[in-house]
């Protein structure tokens, strides 16, 4: 159906330079449902209907709100069961990484209950998040498997998600995350490496179960070597890679992902110049997740410098039950724009156009012709407003393609 | 109307050491609507009622949820009017205190909008922040007077403060505060600070229009010495102190405010060995603002050392149009359990029984008999649920004193 939103301050993210979020005070956005099909000044709107010879079914008065592009979550975990709130509470008494595992926290705490899970229960627990993500503006989100580890269970999880995907109101976008080495494979962890180079891997490219392939590459995780196995099977799928890079040590992860062309390298705490030179010079986006940042007490990532190498800036939520508990975008805004230093522009096109190019997607994360018809209507005017108001929702309407 | 909530998992916030949560694992909870009438576990609530000659109105059966004293946030200045939103996009680019005062920002930006609105804006704009306080669990919030600055703005202020709470379902506590010296008078501050001590002072008490009066003392703001003669006029006046101390410089206030007995010291990023003992002998509470520390990317106060010193320590969500606009308590725990390394049992308490404390109040922030019936119910089990989902909304219910 078509419908033609007038009296928006609409934000395209895809303006040029300097103005990258493409601002447009008295706008108008008209979709026929599905896609984007014109945007521009509101005065010009009856003209263009008639150049495209449509008559909108609705048309809608935004009264002067802010309108932007859906956004995007470009890295979650977020399908998972269990409860790790005694671990937080570890964690916030001081208690360290081995005392928490001692105690039975951290990933392989979480393996237990998904994989004792059933398929029915592990999609209502991933479509309640889906749902609770769409409440704060998020139209397309990212989904990794990894809290199963076996080959038989992660191709599950990426079939339960693309379950929950069908049946939430927003666009999902599963991936297969090589997390660590499950703790019952440690003994025969390179007969482990080869079951997911030759098995897993390959069946999740034959049954189109994901786009891309992501590896955990840090100490406790997967080695460098290791990594490179995997990512490079990836490839030869013709799978995209990613790669989680640097949150605890510098592993050469930047460099190694950024030759092989991987769409991004998300956490980055710990890179070198070397490492940002090859993203830059490989257009590999950098995803930051200031959340578990935060939770974890770790130093902020390069921003600076990341920035002066002109490497793209996406950001995310990393919902996962043991750094970073949230389905908020919004949230995740406030925490760049000041616990990381982004700027307000960054923190926007981090969830919008360069997100969207982090999962590989040229037709979202911008208010454009073609762009899917994912919009949000905020209870704001300045595009600032967003993050500024931090855990409050200004969110007034979910606009989603049908 | 009395009521018995069962099957709840009960935190009172009112145990003895080990366990000053108080946690009941299959608690009850009975109220004759006004007040808190008796706390226990669920298979005593019969005999209870009986004892006590109650037959309960109402009988709520919480399936197992978290119940706990309503929280209370004791340090906001949530009445103002104007938009900052552009000078937070200043700050996220990088822009210093000099260029966003240059552009309008600062305190003074907010000046002019409150100075010109009616008391009628003034009084809705307040009511949908305490509103959007009591959505995430807020029960009790202390509102600050602050952005007029003249005598008889500041008196309306505080009027209207008192008015908002008459119409909002939660119960307010208004604080005068002399924020700063108002740009039109800083050629005569001396007079000004004389109009402090023998009008507006003088006039609050007689008028009961605040319990407290709190002074932000700070490179900027008041000297040590002005906080001294303000704070001891208030004292004069029978009205209890506080003060804003240490957020940007140490001017040695919290030596002087516990000195003087001050309820609360707030901020405290910049605090002496010396300041931190005279809190500890004083019993002054130490507010923390973690969300203020985060925005203005301020080294966190020194939570250990003050903990060490056994300060009791409360955390409030500082609402302001400058440094933190929000509303949400719940955030603040997952900021003060992370960023300021605070334990989950220090947030609960925070927002609980020290926040009451720091206001003067015995009479909340705990479930115990003769408590208001300020209660929230979350949809969640373990204490640590709440901090740990961050940005998410656990409130099931509030339920405030008739």
């Amino acid at each position: 159906m078509t419908a033609l939103y007038l009296r928006a301050r609409v934000m395209t993210c895809n303006g040029p330079a300097p103005d990258p979020l493409g601002l447009v005070d008295d706008g108008a956005v008209l979709t026929d449902g599905a896609q984007v099909v014109w945007v521009g000044a509101a005065a010009d709107a009856d003209a263009a209907c008639r150049a495209l010879d449509v008559v909108p079914a609705e048309r809608v008065d935004l009264g002067g709100r802010l309108v932007t592009p859906g956004l995007v979550d470009c890295h979650t975990h977020a399908i998972f069961a269990g409860d790790r709130a005694a671990e937080f509470a570890m964690r916030a008494r001081g208690e360290g990484y081995l005392e928490i595992a001692r105690a039975g926290g951290g990933i392989a705490a979480t393996l237990g209950p998904t994989r004792g899970a059933s398929d029915a229960t592990l999609e209502r627990l991933t479509v309640d998040r889906l749902m609770a993500a769409r409440a704060t503006g998020t139209t397309t989100i990212e989904v990794k498997s990894g809290y199963d580890l076996t080959v038989a269970g992660e191709l599950r999880l990426l079939r339960v998600i693309a379950r929950a995907g069908a049946h939430a109101p927003l666009a999902v976008v599963p991936t297969l995350l090589c997390h660590v080495v499950p703790p019952e494979r440690r003994a025969d962890r390179d007969d482990y490496l080869h079951e997911l180079v030759t098995a897993l891997v390959p069946a999740v490219a034959a049954d189109r179960l994901a786009t891309s392939v992501d590896v955990y590459c840090d100490d406790g995780a997967f080695t460098r070597d290791e990594t490179a196995r995997i990512l490079v099977a990836a490839r030869d799928h013709g799978l995209a890679v990613r790669a989680h890079v640097g949150q605890f040590t510098d592993q050469g992860a930047a460099e190694l992902a950024a030759g092989l062309g991987a769409r991004s390298v998300d956490h980055l705490e710990q890179v070198s110049a070397a490492g940002i030179a090859a993203l830059a010079a490989a257009g590999t986006v950098a995803v930051m997740l200031p959340g578990a940042c935060v939770q974890l007490r770790l130093p902020p990532p390069p921003v600076a410098a990341l920035r002066a190498a002109g490497v793209p800036l996406a950001v995310a939520t990393d919902l996962n039950p043991g750094s970073s508990y949230t389905t908020s975008l919004p949230l995740q805004m406030w925490l760049a724009t000041t616990h990381l230093a982004m700027t307000v522009e960054e923190a926007w096109l981090g969830v919008t156009r360069i997100a969207a190019r982090a999962l590989g997607l040229a037709d979202r994360g911008v208010l454009a012709p073609g762009a899917r018809a994912d919009l949000v209507v905020w209870n704001a005017e300045h595009p600032a407003a967003v993050p500024y108001q931090y855990g409050a929702s200004l969110v007034e309407r979910v606009i989603t393609a049908a």
